[in-house]
Protein backbone atom coordinates (compact mmCIF):
# COMPACT_ATOMS: atom_id res chain seq x y z
CA UNK A 1 0.00 0.00 0.00
CA UNK A 2 0.64 3.40 -0.80
CA UNK A 3 1.63 5.76 2.44
CA UNK A 4 0.69 8.81 3.38
CA UNK A 5 3.46 9.11 5.46
CA UNK A 6 6.03 8.86 2.75
CA UNK A 7 4.37 12.74 0.71
CA UNK A 8 3.67 13.77 4.28
CA UNK A 9 7.40 13.37 5.48
CA UNK A 10 8.74 15.42 7.98
CA UNK A 11 11.68 17.60 7.27
CA UNK A 12 14.80 16.91 9.29
CA UNK A 13 13.99 18.40 12.57
CA UNK A 14 10.90 17.52 13.26
CA UNK A 15 10.86 16.63 16.54
CA UNK A 16 7.45 14.24 16.16
CA UNK A 17 8.74 12.79 13.44
CA UNK A 18 9.56 9.38 15.14
CA UNK A 19 6.27 9.18 16.78
CA UNK A 20 4.63 10.21 13.65
CA UNK A 21 6.13 6.98 12.21
CA UNK A 22 5.50 5.00 15.37
CA UNK A 23 1.53 5.78 15.11
CA UNK A 24 1.58 4.99 11.40
CA UNK A 25 3.13 1.59 12.22
CA UNK A 26 0.47 0.74 14.83
CA UNK A 27 -2.44 1.97 13.28
CA UNK A 28 -1.20 -0.39 10.47
CA UNK A 29 -0.83 -3.48 12.89
CA UNK A 30 -3.94 -2.61 15.28
CA UNK A 31 -5.59 -2.77 11.83
CA UNK A 32 -4.87 -5.85 10.68
CA UNK A 33 -5.72 -7.51 13.75
CA UNK A 34 -8.97 -5.81 13.82
CA UNK A 35 -9.85 -7.00 10.18
CA UNK A 36 -8.98 -10.52 11.25
CA UNK A 37 -11.54 -10.25 14.14
CA UNK A 38 -14.04 -8.44 12.14
CA UNK A 39 -15.21 -12.12 10.95
CA UNK A 40 -14.84 -14.55 13.64
CA UNK A 41 -17.30 -14.55 16.80
CA UNK A 42 -16.96 -11.31 19.21
CA UNK A 43 -17.95 -11.75 23.40
CA UNK A 44 -19.70 -8.04 23.41
CA UNK A 45 -20.09 -5.90 26.59
CA UNK A 46 -22.09 -2.89 27.30
CA UNK A 47 -20.33 -0.18 28.87
CA UNK A 48 -22.70 3.77 29.51
CA UNK A 49 -26.06 1.81 27.39
CA UNK A 50 -27.25 -1.33 26.18
CA UNK A 51 -25.90 1.09 22.39
CA UNK A 52 -22.50 1.80 24.04
CA UNK A 53 -20.82 -1.60 23.32
CA UNK A 54 -17.42 -3.14 24.26
CA UNK A 55 -15.20 -6.45 22.70
CA UNK A 56 -12.13 -8.17 23.63
CA UNK A 57 -10.46 -6.87 20.94
CA UNK A 58 -10.95 -2.97 21.65
CA UNK A 59 -9.34 -4.18 24.90
CA UNK A 60 -6.40 -5.98 22.87
CA UNK A 61 -5.66 -3.58 20.51
CA UNK A 62 -5.78 -0.40 22.87
CA UNK A 63 -3.26 -2.84 25.32
CA UNK A 64 -0.98 -2.74 22.08
CA UNK A 65 -0.75 0.52 21.36
CA UNK A 66 -0.17 1.56 24.56
CA UNK A 67 2.49 -1.03 25.47
CA UNK A 68 4.36 -0.10 22.47
CA UNK A 69 4.34 3.33 22.93
CA UNK A 70 4.81 3.37 26.55
CA UNK A 71 7.82 1.58 25.92
CA UNK A 72 9.44 3.74 23.18
CA UNK A 73 8.17 7.32 25.27
CA UNK A 74 7.96 6.33 28.61
CA UNK A 75 7.61 10.21 29.54
CA UNK A 76 4.67 10.13 27.86
CA UNK A 77 1.03 10.22 28.68
CA UNK A 78 -2.03 8.67 27.34
CA UNK A 79 -5.20 8.83 27.40
CA UNK A 80 -7.75 6.15 25.32
CA UNK A 81 -10.95 5.07 24.96
CA UNK A 82 -10.90 2.03 26.94
CA UNK A 83 -9.32 3.22 29.78
CA UNK A 84 -10.92 5.87 30.20
CA UNK A 85 -14.61 3.58 30.21
CA UNK A 86 -12.47 1.99 32.99
CA UNK A 87 -11.84 5.17 35.24
CA UNK A 88 -8.84 6.70 34.49
CA UNK A 89 -8.85 10.47 34.10
CA UNK A 90 -8.70 12.12 30.93
CA UNK A 91 -6.52 15.14 31.06
CA UNK A 92 -4.27 17.10 28.27
CA UNK A 93 -1.59 18.56 30.22
CA UNK A 94 1.23 20.06 28.51
CA UNK A 95 3.40 17.18 28.45
CA UNK A 96 2.92 14.76 25.15
CA UNK A 97 0.09 12.88 25.31
CA UNK A 98 -1.13 10.72 22.40
CA UNK A 99 -5.29 10.19 22.30
CA UNK A 100 -6.11 6.56 21.15
CA UNK A 101 -9.27 4.99 20.09
CA UNK A 102 -8.85 1.56 19.16
CA UNK A 103 -11.57 0.87 17.34
CA UNK A 104 -13.87 3.71 16.39
CA UNK A 105 -16.89 1.99 15.34
CA UNK A 106 -17.27 -0.70 17.77
CA UNK A 107 -21.43 -1.44 17.12
CA UNK A 108 -20.40 -1.73 13.45
CA UNK A 109 -17.16 -3.93 13.86
CA UNK A 110 -19.54 -6.02 16.51
CA UNK A 111 -21.79 -6.21 13.64
CA UNK A 112 -19.19 -7.02 10.97
CA UNK A 113 -20.51 -3.74 9.33
CA UNK A 114 -17.34 -2.63 7.34
CA UNK A 115 -16.84 0.82 8.63
CA UNK A 116 -14.24 0.79 11.35
CA UNK A 117 -11.05 2.50 12.28
CA UNK A 118 -8.18 3.05 14.65
CA UNK A 119 -7.58 6.46 15.58
CA UNK A 120 -4.08 7.89 17.40
CA UNK A 121 -4.07 11.38 17.83
CA UNK A 122 -0.68 13.15 19.53
CA UNK A 123 -0.88 16.58 21.53
CA UNK A 124 1.92 18.77 23.00
CA UNK A 125 1.57 21.76 25.13
CA UNK A 126 -1.91 20.98 24.57
CA UNK A 127 -1.77 21.53 20.88
CA UNK A 128 -2.83 18.50 18.48
CA UNK A 129 0.68 17.66 16.41
CA UNK A 130 -0.38 14.70 14.14
CA UNK A 131 -3.77 12.48 13.56
CA UNK A 132 -3.45 9.36 11.98
CA UNK A 133 -6.74 7.09 11.28
CA UNK A 134 -6.53 3.93 9.53
CA UNK A 135 -10.10 2.58 7.67
CA UNK A 136 -9.47 -1.11 8.33
CA UNK A 137 -11.54 -2.78 5.67
CA UNK A 138 -10.67 -0.67 3.25
CA UNK A 139 -7.27 -0.40 3.98
CA UNK A 140 -7.24 3.61 3.69
CA UNK A 141 -4.52 5.28 6.02
CA UNK A 142 -5.39 8.75 6.35
CA UNK A 143 -2.60 11.03 7.80
CA UNK A 144 -2.63 14.65 8.74
CA UNK A 145 0.97 16.73 10.58
CA UNK A 146 0.13 19.87 12.03
CA UNK A 147 1.63 21.92 9.16
CA UNK A 148 2.78 19.51 6.57
CA UNK A 149 -0.83 18.63 5.01
CA UNK A 150 -2.92 15.61 5.28
CA UNK A 151 -3.07 12.84 3.38
CA UNK A 152 -5.51 9.61 2.38
CA UNK A 153 -2.34 6.30 0.71
CA UNK A 154 -0.15 8.93 -0.57
CA UNK A 155 -3.02 11.13 -2.04
CA UNK A 156 -3.47 14.88 -0.56
CA UNK A 157 -6.94 15.83 0.88
CA UNK A 158 -9.16 18.46 0.64
CA UNK A 159 -12.43 19.98 2.06
CA UNK A 160 -15.06 20.63 0.13
CA UNK A 161 -15.95 24.61 -0.75
CA UNK A 162 -19.39 24.63 -0.36
CA UNK A 163 -21.11 27.13 1.33
CA UNK A 164 -24.73 26.48 0.75
CA UNK A 165 -26.40 24.18 3.46
CA UNK A 166 -28.84 23.88 0.74
CA UNK A 167 -26.33 22.03 -1.01
CA UNK A 168 -24.55 20.01 1.78
CA UNK A 169 -24.21 16.13 2.28
CA UNK A 170 -23.96 16.44 6.10
CA UNK A 171 -22.95 13.55 8.32
CA UNK A 172 -23.50 13.33 12.27
CA UNK A 173 -23.64 9.90 14.57
CA UNK A 174 -26.53 8.93 16.67
CA UNK A 175 -24.25 9.31 19.99
CA UNK A 176 -24.05 6.53 22.94
CA UNK A 177 -27.36 8.04 25.37
CA UNK A 178 -30.30 6.71 23.71
CA UNK A 179 -32.94 7.96 26.58
CA UNK A 180 -36.34 9.48 25.12
CA UNK A 181 -35.37 13.34 26.12
CA UNK A 182 -31.77 12.91 23.95
CA UNK A 183 -33.21 10.80 21.04
CA UNK A 184 -36.02 13.69 20.66
CA UNK A 185 -33.10 16.23 20.53
CA UNK A 186 -30.82 14.36 17.83
CA UNK A 187 -33.63 13.42 15.77
CA UNK A 188 -34.87 17.37 15.86
CA UNK A 189 -31.27 18.00 14.68
CA UNK A 190 -31.35 15.77 11.61
CA UNK A 191 -34.91 17.36 11.01
CA UNK A 192 -33.90 21.00 11.29
CA UNK A 193 -30.82 20.16 8.83
CA UNK A 194 -33.36 18.22 6.42
CA UNK A 195 -35.84 21.46 6.57
CA UNK A 196 -32.64 23.44 5.43
CA UNK A 197 -33.14 21.57 2.16
CA UNK A 198 -29.44 19.83 3.36
CA UNK A 199 -28.85 17.22 0.32
CA UNK A 200 -29.11 14.49 2.65
CA UNK A 201 -27.83 13.33 6.21
CA UNK A 202 -25.65 10.39 6.85
CA UNK A 203 -25.38 8.17 9.55
CA UNK A 204 -22.42 5.60 9.25
CA UNK A 205 -21.47 4.32 12.25
CA UNK A 206 -17.43 5.83 13.09
CA UNK A 207 -17.02 9.53 13.94
CA UNK A 208 -13.69 9.40 12.84
CA UNK A 209 -14.28 8.45 9.49
CA UNK A 210 -17.08 10.22 8.70
CA UNK A 211 -14.39 13.23 9.70
CA UNK A 212 -12.19 11.42 7.18
CA UNK A 213 -15.03 11.76 4.36
CA UNK A 214 -14.97 15.90 5.65
CA UNK A 215 -11.10 15.62 5.27
CA UNK A 216 -11.72 14.18 2.02
CA UNK A 217 -14.19 16.87 0.32
CA UNK A 218 -16.84 13.39 0.11
CA UNK A 219 -18.87 15.71 2.51
CA UNK A 220 -19.60 19.15 3.48
CA UNK A 221 -20.42 19.41 7.25
CA UNK A 222 -20.06 16.98 10.66
CA UNK A 223 -21.35 17.82 13.88
CA UNK A 224 -22.21 15.57 16.85
CA UNK A 225 -23.09 15.91 20.21
CA UNK A 226 -21.26 12.63 22.30
CA UNK A 227 -18.58 12.09 21.00
CA UNK A 228 -15.19 12.19 23.01
CA UNK A 229 -11.82 13.22 22.61
CA UNK A 230 -10.14 9.97 21.46
CA UNK A 231 -12.55 10.03 18.38
CA UNK A 232 -11.93 13.88 17.59
CA UNK A 233 -8.08 14.56 18.23
CA UNK A 234 -6.76 12.86 14.81
CA UNK A 235 -9.63 13.82 13.19
CA UNK A 236 -9.31 17.43 13.71
CA UNK A 237 -5.46 17.52 12.51
CA UNK A 238 -6.54 15.73 9.38
CA UNK A 239 -9.64 18.51 8.88
CA UNK A 240 -7.21 21.29 9.49
CA UNK A 241 -4.81 20.12 7.47
CA UNK A 242 -7.29 19.67 4.97
CA UNK A 243 -8.03 23.06 5.04
CA UNK A 244 -11.45 22.50 6.75
CA UNK A 245 -12.51 24.34 10.09
CA UNK A 246 -13.34 21.67 13.69
CA UNK A 247 -15.07 24.13 16.15
CA UNK A 248 -17.62 23.94 18.90
CA UNK A 249 -21.39 23.58 18.39
CA UNK A 250 -21.80 26.94 19.92
CA UNK A 251 -19.28 28.24 17.16
CA UNK A 252 -16.70 29.36 19.08
CA UNK A 253 -13.37 27.20 19.13
CA UNK A 254 -13.05 23.88 19.29
CA UNK A 255 -12.38 22.21 23.23
CA UNK A 256 -11.38 18.66 22.73
CA UNK A 257 -13.04 17.59 26.22
CA UNK A 258 -16.38 19.64 25.23
CA UNK A 259 -17.54 15.99 23.59
CA UNK A 260 -19.05 18.32 20.87
CA UNK A 261 -18.08 19.55 17.54
CA UNK A 262 -19.46 21.20 14.05
CA UNK A 263 -16.79 20.36 11.42
CA UNK A 264 -16.73 21.62 7.72
CA UNK A 265 -14.97 22.62 5.02
CA UNK A 266 -15.73 26.53 5.11
CA UNK A 267 -16.18 28.51 7.82
CA UNK A 268 -19.59 29.64 6.65
CA UNK A 269 -21.09 25.92 6.29
CA UNK A 270 -19.50 25.51 10.00
CA UNK A 271 -21.38 28.54 11.38
CA UNK A 272 -24.80 27.74 9.56
CA UNK A 273 -24.55 24.09 10.57
CA UNK A 274 -24.01 25.12 14.32
CA UNK A 275 -26.78 27.88 14.12
CA UNK A 276 -29.09 25.09 13.05
CA UNK A 277 -28.27 22.39 16.15
CA UNK A 278 -30.15 22.60 19.42
CA UNK A 279 -27.46 21.51 22.26
CA UNK A 280 -27.47 18.31 23.86
CA UNK A 281 -25.61 17.99 26.76
CA UNK A 282 -23.27 15.43 27.63
CA UNK A 283 -20.66 16.57 30.18
CA UNK A 284 -17.08 16.93 29.57
CA UNK A 285 -14.03 14.29 29.13
CA UNK A 286 -11.99 15.59 32.05
CA UNK A 287 -15.20 15.96 34.60
CA UNK A 288 -15.45 12.13 34.59
CA UNK B 1 -10.59 -9.37 -9.45
CA UNK B 2 -11.95 -12.90 -8.42
CA UNK B 3 -15.71 -12.43 -9.47
CA UNK B 4 -19.11 -13.87 -8.08
CA UNK B 5 -20.15 -14.87 -11.61
CA UNK B 6 -17.43 -17.78 -11.49
CA UNK B 7 -18.37 -19.25 -8.23
CA UNK B 8 -22.07 -19.04 -9.29
CA UNK B 9 -21.84 -20.29 -12.37
CA UNK B 10 -24.82 -21.66 -13.84
CA UNK B 11 -25.22 -25.19 -14.47
CA UNK B 12 -25.52 -26.46 -18.26
CA UNK B 13 -28.93 -25.55 -19.24
CA UNK B 14 -29.68 -22.39 -17.27
CA UNK B 15 -31.65 -19.99 -20.07
CA UNK B 16 -30.79 -16.89 -18.65
CA UNK B 17 -26.72 -17.62 -18.05
CA UNK B 18 -26.07 -15.14 -21.18
CA UNK B 19 -28.10 -12.43 -19.77
CA UNK B 20 -26.65 -13.14 -16.49
CA UNK B 21 -23.03 -12.96 -17.81
CA UNK B 22 -23.35 -9.74 -20.14
CA UNK B 23 -25.11 -8.31 -16.83
CA UNK B 24 -22.18 -8.98 -14.91
CA UNK B 25 -19.83 -7.18 -18.13
CA UNK B 26 -21.82 -4.43 -18.02
CA UNK B 27 -22.05 -3.49 -14.22
CA UNK B 28 -18.15 -3.94 -14.43
CA UNK B 29 -18.14 -1.47 -17.56
CA UNK B 30 -20.38 1.11 -15.98
CA UNK B 31 -18.46 1.10 -12.68
CA UNK B 32 -15.34 2.37 -14.27
CA UNK B 33 -17.14 5.27 -16.11
CA UNK B 34 -19.30 6.00 -12.94
CA UNK B 35 -15.33 5.83 -10.70
CA UNK B 36 -13.77 8.24 -12.83
CA UNK B 37 -16.33 10.20 -13.27
CA UNK B 38 -16.77 10.51 -9.63
CA UNK B 39 -13.71 12.82 -9.26
CA UNK B 40 -14.34 15.36 -12.22
CA UNK B 41 -16.78 18.20 -11.52
CA UNK B 42 -20.99 17.67 -12.59
CA UNK B 43 -23.37 19.31 -13.71
CA UNK B 44 -26.28 18.32 -11.44
CA UNK B 45 -30.06 18.58 -12.32
CA UNK B 46 -32.87 17.85 -9.78
CA UNK B 47 -35.98 15.70 -10.33
CA UNK B 48 -39.01 15.39 -7.73
CA UNK B 49 -37.06 17.27 -5.06
CA UNK B 50 -34.65 19.63 -4.58
CA UNK B 51 -32.72 16.21 -3.09
CA UNK B 52 -33.68 14.25 -5.82
CA UNK B 53 -30.52 14.55 -8.06
CA UNK B 54 -29.60 12.98 -11.22
CA UNK B 55 -26.41 14.19 -13.52
CA UNK B 56 -24.93 13.54 -17.29
CA UNK B 57 -23.27 10.16 -15.55
CA UNK B 58 -26.51 8.81 -14.44
CA UNK B 59 -28.13 8.99 -18.63
CA UNK B 60 -25.03 8.43 -19.61
CA UNK B 61 -25.26 4.50 -17.92
CA UNK B 62 -28.33 3.88 -18.50
CA UNK B 63 -27.92 5.01 -22.11
CA UNK B 64 -24.69 2.69 -22.39
CA UNK B 65 -26.18 -0.39 -20.57
CA UNK B 66 -29.83 -0.51 -22.38
CA UNK B 67 -28.24 -0.31 -25.89
CA UNK B 68 -26.32 -3.00 -25.17
CA UNK B 69 -28.57 -5.23 -24.02
CA UNK B 70 -31.34 -4.40 -26.40
CA UNK B 71 -29.09 -5.46 -29.15
CA UNK B 72 -28.10 -8.60 -27.99
CA UNK B 73 -31.67 -9.08 -26.47
CA UNK B 74 -33.91 -7.58 -29.24
CA UNK B 75 -36.88 -8.86 -27.55
CA UNK B 76 -36.86 -7.78 -23.90
CA UNK B 77 -37.95 -4.96 -22.19
CA UNK B 78 -36.70 -2.46 -19.78
CA UNK B 79 -37.36 -0.56 -16.29
CA UNK B 80 -34.96 2.19 -15.83
CA UNK B 81 -34.40 4.89 -13.26
CA UNK B 82 -34.06 7.79 -15.65
CA UNK B 83 -36.32 6.44 -18.63
CA UNK B 84 -38.96 6.13 -15.77
CA UNK B 85 -38.59 10.13 -14.70
CA UNK B 86 -38.48 11.28 -17.93
CA UNK B 87 -42.13 9.79 -18.08
CA UNK B 88 -41.82 5.91 -19.38
CA UNK B 89 -44.35 3.26 -17.83
CA UNK B 90 -42.67 1.15 -15.30
CA UNK B 91 -44.52 -2.81 -16.17
CA UNK B 92 -43.66 -5.30 -15.34
CA UNK B 93 -44.99 -7.69 -18.00
CA UNK B 94 -44.16 -11.46 -18.30
CA UNK B 95 -41.87 -10.74 -20.60
CA UNK B 96 -37.95 -10.96 -20.26
CA UNK B 97 -37.54 -7.63 -18.40
CA UNK B 98 -34.13 -5.70 -17.24
CA UNK B 99 -34.67 -3.47 -14.22
CA UNK B 100 -31.75 -0.63 -14.09
CA UNK B 101 -30.49 2.00 -11.89
CA UNK B 102 -27.78 3.47 -13.18
CA UNK B 103 -26.25 5.20 -10.52
CA UNK B 104 -27.55 4.25 -7.18
CA UNK B 105 -26.71 6.72 -4.66
CA UNK B 106 -26.93 9.87 -6.82
CA UNK B 107 -26.55 12.23 -4.13
CA UNK B 108 -23.22 10.64 -2.18
CA UNK B 109 -22.05 10.71 -6.48
CA UNK B 110 -22.64 14.15 -6.81
CA UNK B 111 -20.66 14.93 -3.30
CA UNK B 112 -17.85 12.19 -4.37
CA UNK B 113 -19.15 10.22 -1.38
CA UNK B 114 -17.88 7.04 -1.84
CA UNK B 115 -20.78 4.68 -1.76
CA UNK B 116 -22.06 4.45 -5.31
CA UNK B 117 -23.54 1.34 -7.35
CA UNK B 118 -24.65 0.04 -10.17
CA UNK B 119 -28.06 -2.00 -10.24
CA UNK B 120 -29.26 -4.27 -12.58
CA UNK B 121 -32.08 -7.12 -11.94
CA UNK B 122 -33.69 -9.18 -14.48
CA UNK B 123 -37.30 -10.44 -13.88
CA UNK B 124 -39.18 -13.33 -16.53
CA UNK B 125 -42.82 -13.88 -15.48
CA UNK B 126 -42.78 -11.41 -13.09
CA UNK B 127 -40.17 -13.51 -11.07
CA UNK B 128 -36.71 -12.21 -10.22
CA UNK B 129 -34.07 -14.36 -11.77
CA UNK B 130 -30.85 -12.59 -10.91
CA UNK B 131 -29.35 -9.53 -9.55
CA UNK B 132 -26.07 -7.96 -10.05
CA UNK B 133 -24.95 -4.79 -8.15
CA UNK B 134 -21.66 -3.32 -8.32
CA UNK B 135 -19.89 -1.06 -5.73
CA UNK B 136 -18.20 1.26 -7.79
CA UNK B 137 -15.40 2.83 -5.60
CA UNK B 138 -14.91 -0.31 -3.39
CA UNK B 139 -14.74 -3.00 -6.53
CA UNK B 140 -17.01 -4.92 -5.17
CA UNK B 141 -19.52 -7.17 -7.10
CA UNK B 142 -22.66 -8.47 -5.70
CA UNK B 143 -24.43 -10.99 -7.46
CA UNK B 144 -27.58 -13.60 -7.13
CA UNK B 145 -29.27 -15.75 -9.17
CA UNK B 146 -32.57 -17.73 -8.20
CA UNK B 147 -31.35 -21.30 -6.79
CA UNK B 148 -27.65 -20.70 -7.09
CA UNK B 149 -27.00 -18.78 -3.99
CA UNK B 150 -25.29 -15.30 -3.49
CA UNK B 151 -21.65 -13.71 -3.80
CA UNK B 152 -19.27 -11.33 -3.31
CA UNK B 153 -16.07 -11.17 -5.24
CA UNK B 154 -16.39 -15.02 -5.16
CA UNK B 155 -17.02 -15.14 -1.58
CA UNK B 156 -20.60 -16.89 -0.69
CA UNK B 157 -22.93 -14.12 1.62
CA UNK B 158 -25.28 -15.07 4.42
CA UNK B 159 -27.27 -13.00 5.97
CA UNK B 160 -27.31 -12.54 9.95
CA UNK B 161 -29.52 -14.89 11.86
CA UNK B 162 -30.32 -12.41 15.15
CA UNK B 163 -34.01 -12.69 15.82
CA UNK B 164 -33.87 -9.90 18.71
CA UNK B 165 -34.65 -6.21 17.17
CA UNK B 166 -32.52 -4.84 20.91
CA UNK B 167 -29.42 -6.86 19.41
CA UNK B 168 -30.17 -5.25 15.67
CA UNK B 169 -28.07 -3.03 13.78
CA UNK B 170 -31.12 -1.40 10.91
CA UNK B 171 -30.05 0.51 8.04
CA UNK B 172 -32.37 2.93 6.24
CA UNK B 173 -32.87 5.94 3.60
CA UNK B 174 -34.49 9.06 4.05
CA UNK B 175 -35.76 9.05 0.98
CA UNK B 176 -36.93 11.50 -2.14
CA UNK B 177 -39.77 13.70 -0.08
CA UNK B 178 -38.59 16.42 2.40
CA UNK B 179 -41.81 17.79 3.36
CA UNK B 180 -41.96 18.56 6.80
CA UNK B 181 -44.79 15.68 7.32
CA UNK B 182 -42.90 13.33 5.44
CA UNK B 183 -39.71 14.05 7.38
CA UNK B 184 -41.66 13.38 10.43
CA UNK B 185 -42.38 10.38 9.70
CA UNK B 186 -39.32 9.19 8.32
CA UNK B 187 -37.98 10.50 12.03
CA UNK B 188 -40.64 8.96 14.07
CA UNK B 189 -40.11 5.80 12.71
CA UNK B 190 -36.38 5.91 13.36
CA UNK B 191 -37.07 6.79 17.32
CA UNK B 192 -39.16 3.92 17.16
CA UNK B 193 -36.10 1.64 16.32
CA UNK B 194 -33.92 3.32 19.08
CA UNK B 195 -36.62 3.05 21.56
CA UNK B 196 -36.98 -0.37 21.03
CA UNK B 197 -33.12 -0.65 21.66
CA UNK B 198 -31.56 -1.56 18.39
CA UNK B 199 -28.15 -1.18 18.48
CA UNK B 200 -27.89 1.68 15.79
CA UNK B 201 -29.48 2.76 12.82
CA UNK B 202 -27.18 3.45 9.82
CA UNK B 203 -27.74 5.50 6.61
CA UNK B 204 -25.39 5.33 4.00
CA UNK B 205 -27.15 7.25 1.19
CA UNK B 206 -27.39 4.22 -1.32
CA UNK B 207 -30.52 1.74 -0.89
CA UNK B 208 -28.93 -0.73 -2.90
CA UNK B 209 -25.29 -1.17 -0.77
CA UNK B 210 -27.52 -0.57 1.95
CA UNK B 211 -29.06 -4.16 0.68
CA UNK B 212 -25.67 -5.80 -0.31
CA UNK B 213 -24.67 -4.77 3.48
CA UNK B 214 -27.85 -6.97 4.59
CA UNK B 215 -27.15 -9.67 2.85
CA UNK B 216 -23.59 -10.10 3.85
CA UNK B 217 -24.83 -10.37 7.55
CA UNK B 218 -22.98 -6.94 8.29
CA UNK B 219 -26.57 -5.64 9.62
CA UNK B 220 -29.71 -7.24 10.38
CA UNK B 221 -32.24 -5.46 8.84
CA UNK B 222 -33.59 -2.70 6.35
CA UNK B 223 -36.89 -1.14 5.87
CA UNK B 224 -37.67 2.54 3.59
CA UNK B 225 -40.51 3.76 2.19
CA UNK B 226 -40.09 5.70 -1.26
CA UNK B 227 -37.63 3.48 -2.75
CA UNK B 228 -38.12 2.21 -6.51
CA UNK B 229 -38.56 -1.07 -8.48
CA UNK B 230 -35.11 -0.30 -9.61
CA UNK B 231 -33.92 0.02 -6.11
CA UNK B 232 -34.82 -3.36 -5.51
CA UNK B 233 -34.74 -5.72 -7.83
CA UNK B 234 -31.63 -6.83 -7.89
CA UNK B 235 -30.94 -6.63 -4.16
CA UNK B 236 -34.07 -9.14 -3.97
CA UNK B 237 -32.12 -11.65 -5.67
CA UNK B 238 -29.29 -11.29 -3.35
CA UNK B 239 -30.85 -11.13 -0.12
CA UNK B 240 -32.93 -14.02 -1.07
CA UNK B 241 -29.97 -16.20 -2.04
CA UNK B 242 -28.28 -15.07 0.96
CA UNK B 243 -31.02 -16.74 3.28
CA UNK B 244 -32.89 -13.56 4.06
CA UNK B 245 -36.62 -12.11 4.23
CA UNK B 246 -37.15 -9.09 1.88
CA UNK B 247 -41.23 -8.40 2.53
CA UNK B 248 -43.87 -5.64 2.41
CA UNK B 249 -43.69 -3.12 5.30
CA UNK B 250 -47.45 -4.80 6.12
CA UNK B 251 -45.94 -7.79 6.31
CA UNK B 252 -47.09 -9.56 3.42
CA UNK B 253 -45.40 -10.37 0.43
CA UNK B 254 -43.22 -7.71 -1.23
CA UNK B 255 -44.98 -5.78 -3.92
CA UNK B 256 -41.73 -4.57 -6.34
CA UNK B 257 -44.07 -1.41 -7.28
CA UNK B 258 -45.14 -0.62 -3.82
CA UNK B 259 -42.32 1.66 -3.12
CA UNK B 260 -41.84 0.51 0.26
CA UNK B 261 -39.73 -2.77 1.88
CA UNK B 262 -38.75 -4.42 4.58
CA UNK B 263 -35.52 -6.53 4.30
CA UNK B 264 -33.99 -8.78 7.26
CA UNK B 265 -32.06 -11.97 7.76
CA UNK B 266 -34.90 -13.76 9.59
CA UNK B 267 -38.72 -13.77 9.54
CA UNK B 268 -38.65 -12.75 13.61
CA UNK B 269 -36.86 -9.57 12.51
CA UNK B 270 -38.82 -8.57 9.83
CA UNK B 271 -41.68 -8.74 11.13
CA UNK B 272 -40.34 -6.64 14.30
CA UNK B 273 -39.30 -4.12 12.30
CA UNK B 274 -42.76 -4.36 9.99
CA UNK B 275 -44.56 -3.74 13.03
CA UNK B 276 -42.82 -0.83 14.39
CA UNK B 277 -43.39 1.11 11.32
CA UNK B 278 -46.21 3.72 10.75
CA UNK B 279 -46.08 4.00 6.68
CA UNK B 280 -45.08 6.61 4.64
CA UNK B 281 -47.55 6.89 1.34
CA UNK B 282 -45.40 7.04 -1.90
CA UNK B 283 -47.94 5.75 -4.50
CA UNK B 284 -46.46 2.87 -6.85
CA UNK B 285 -44.33 2.82 -9.42
CA UNK B 286 -46.82 1.46 -11.88
CA UNK B 287 -49.16 3.84 -11.54
CA UNK B 288 -46.88 6.66 -12.66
Amino acid sequence: MKRGSEDAAAPAGDPWAECFEAAVQLALRAGQIIRKALTEEKRVSTKTSAADLVTETDHLVEDLIISELRERFPSHRFIAEEAAASGAKCVLTPSPTWIIDPIDGTCNFVHRFPTVAVSIGFAVHQELEFGVIYHCTEERLYTGQRGRGAFCNGQRLQVSKETDLAKALVLTEIGPRRDPATLKLFLSNMERLLHARAHGVRVIGSSTLALCHLAAGAADAYYQFGLHCWDLAAATVIIREAGGIVMDTSGGPLDLMSCRVVAAGTPEMATLVAQALQTIHYGRDDEK
